[in-house]
């Protein structure tokens, strides 16, 4: 994954890292979607693929070229799958590297906002949507990360943060960028990046609020403390709460938190930390450092606005608005989706979609999320897209995701449900059995991080014109305790 | 000058930082040749800038149009330059700030090519040659500093280089892209040096090897030491000498090599520090040391060619070609000099005119400066225009202006002189008695520093079409003793 990150574009081709916790059919559609010429894929998840480009090709009726499809190898995996996936047509990487030609002339873009890299977003509508990003903006990240997070020379960075979320927020690039050193992990424990820490000198690490919570909370054993030297933590989304924070801190670890989209190549805006909130209790300074902060230098604009007005929210801590973006480090747009891209862009800014506020200081708070996006393990989760697969389920009339604070993951799906006539869910025991029923459907439509972990039944709250009161849903949500996998709304 | 480098882009205009070493004859030729609309002069240098625009308007014939002339107040200097000023109609600046329109909006470039700075340089022809940079350079040369060198938020800089010397290397730029802390001193001393070290918390400066020099050679009750931290010195030009190096690393300072022109943006190679050469002895040291290094991660293209052949050099360390660069932190051109930038740019490349072999690990090495510069106190002198005005002197039939080694600044000017018919120079008294008066000649016609240390008699060796062999004259050069400001030539 990181020696495509250079091949891919030094080749004139565009990358598109795939998340492989996504499920068959989803990949099928973004291979579909992208028409993918080349396929390279880690032995581990060679099943997955062929599946995809199965279904890929049963959906193409006819018209599906296949693509050269690539095996990566790795020791640590059963030789099994290996052999299975050569057995397939497959050709290995190790291979196919040497089929090149050694003289090959680097293909450099012919103009910089050429595309360097796509990556799918589950974005507010039913399909996932392709960002597209271009090499000005990857080349401007990759020099702002550094900066704005006072990488050096020297540094090691520890690969947490998977390279296939959003190009690893450009760091695949920053590194070579400040010739820093990268330790990828095949798995990410609490114990490997203890044990990264001690022995591999690393610096800085970039990690969704599930790996802190993992780290925080692993057992004596397999933590290695004091750490050697301070390391650096980046984290982005939904902000660590104030005792996760201040358990990161005490261990050593600085985390810096960050916002942005895969739309602005990863993080771009930072809570810059004030020296003088160094003094304040823990719970203050965790509510501040929860900020989405200010604009990196490379970003050329960034704004809350009222959107009906399309004008700047004022300055003062109250008046929500929506997160606007503009300049180098915004995408192209969406692939083939004009009309995401007419209202991604509308007023000539990008819109998040996240609604906040602007402090005085000029730092920015987000107050509402967009409302329809689920953050679990840092990865989003599309409620709608959860939706649209629940309808399916013979039972269900209406249904609305939204998400539920999660201990581990940050967020969780929790799905609300009203019945179709003939089912009900008076007792108890009606619940359990229509909750674990639709659980144990969505595992078989979508992958298993967007299974809800909660089912409420009863009837929707809503609008006079019938819009459904995600709010309301979302107060309940948080009501629920921790391991309760369904309940009703009354 | 650190306020012009922002409000004057964002005025739409170009900023020509001016070194007030030079004098007002070269200053006024600068004035006249880049049509300055206005003039921002520090009192102290009030006097100056009135007999530059007296000469300019005297060369231009009727045909001048005043400038807007500002006076900078500053509370260290004498009131009566700045009484002064303002009875010859200057503006004070803060006055001046004042009849400005609150609401005037920011004129971002209209294209990032558009040029934000003018610098003129000391070239190897007799007129100075006025450096075009744009916007583009600027800004990326802006973050590169701060990533080649490691500087992070919360760095606080030292203003040593003069802001005027190639835009302070776009440092100007570069701080506020960290947020960092900019410390200017009136005058540059020792003692200033480290009490800004001690009291204002200083991380990082730039210096030419003189100032580096100062450093080391401090009376003791000007230091402060041991530092409180580690204080990082970039400089550029010529190395520092091995003791110098080691005095400085003794003391604290950690010292890093690079290489660039004001056509590059300022350094724009880096010698990068290697881990193994921590623990080789100093002298070995301080050899790779003075490396001019590797490319910064702006500039596209570093290479050493063969001119003749227009091909890079072999990577081992023995054959010499010229350093070429190429990419985005490289000048527009030379203003208004087609040809001038027709030899600069033959081939798509910038020449610097040094030359340098490379090595097997890609580091380059000058082996001859561009042979027509002296670097003294940093600041570059063109032994062409020292020649011209030389050639001015009643009894000079012939001279030649080479670098001398000089312990203080680096380098100094030193004249070899053929004397026409009817001066003599053969005993020391004749000697003693010229040279104080090509000295004195040349104080009354040119800035201090460019005027010649030692003046050396006899006749010129020639190659056989006529040119002199300045190689031949610089061995000689080496060869004499620090304070000898006379010599023959045998």
């Amino acid at each position: 994954m990181f020696e495509a990150h250079y091949g891919v574009p030094m080749a004139g081709a565009v990358l598109n890292a795939v998340n492989f916790r996504l499920n068959a059919q989803t990949i099928a559609f973004l291979l579909g979607h992208s028409e993918a010429n080349a396929i390279m894929v880690d032995q581990e998840f060679f099943s997955l693929a062929e599946e995809a480009l199965k279904i890929w090709a049963d959906n193409s009726k006819g018209n599906f070229k296949a693509p050269l499809l690539i095996v990566i190898a790795d020791k640590s995996c059963d030789s099994k799958s290996l052999q299975y996936a050569l057995s397939k047509g497959a050709i290995e990487y190790d291979k196919f590297l040497e089929t090149g030609n050694p003289n090959f002339a680097w293909k450099r873009p012919q103009d910089e906002w050429q595309s360097i890299a796509l990556g799918y977003t589950s974005g507010t509508t039913a399909s996932p949507k392709g960002v597209v990003l271009h090499h000005r903006g990857a080349y401007l990240m990759a020099l702002n990360s550094p900066i704005v997070w006072g990488m050096g020379e020297g540094a090691v960075y520890l690969w947490t943060l998977p390279m296939f979320h959003c190009n690893g927020w450009c760091f695949t690039w920053s590194i070579a960028a400040i010739c820093g050193t990268s330790i990828c992990l095949r798995k990410v424990t609490a114990k490997a990046v203890y044990s990264a820490i001690a022995n591999l000198g690393v610096t800085h690490f970039c990690a969704a609020p599930v790996v802190l919570n993992t780290i925080v909370n692993a057992p004596k054993e397999d933590t290695i403390l004091p750490l050697p030297r301070v390391v650096h933590v980046m984290t982005a989304g939904a902000a660590p709460p104030p005792s996760v924070l201040a358990a990161m801190s005490q261990r050593g670890f600085r985390v810096t938190h960050t916002y942005g989209l895969s739309e602005t190549y990863g993080p771009s805006t930072i809570c810059v930390w004030k020296p003088e909130w160094d003094l304040l209790p823990s719970e203050t300074q965790a509510r501040l450092n929860a900020r989405q902060g200010v604009p990196y230098v490379g970003l050329e604009s960034l704004d809350v606005v009222d959107t009906q007005h399309n004008k700047p929210v004022p300055a003062d801590g109250t008046t929500v608005g929506e997160i606007v973006f503009r300049g180098n480090v915004v995408m192209k747009g969406y692939l083939r989706n004009p009309k995401a891209n007419a209202e991604a862009f509308a007023n000539g800014y990008f819109h998040s979609g996240d609604l906040a506020v602007k402090h005085s200081d000029g730092y920015i708070e987000i107050k509402d999320r967009s409302k329809d996006i689920i953050i679990s393990g840092g990865e989003n989760i599309s409620s709608v897209e959860v939706e649209n697969i629940l309808y399916h389920h013979p039972a269900i009339l209406e249904v609305s995701v939204v998400a539920r604070p999660d201990e581990h993951w940050g967020e969780s799906p929790c799905a609300f449900v009203t019945l179709k006539s003939g089912y009900t869910a008076d007792n108890p025991d009606q619940r359990r059995q229509l909750a674990e029923d639709i659980m144990k459907f969505s595992r078989s439509k979508m992958p298993a991080y967007w299974v809800p972990k909660s089912v409420v039944f009863g009837p929707l709250p809503k609008t006079a014109t019938g819009k459904i009161q995600k709010h309301l849903l979302r107060d309940k949500a948080k009501e629920m305790c921790e391991y309760q996998a369904y309940d009703t709304l009354k």
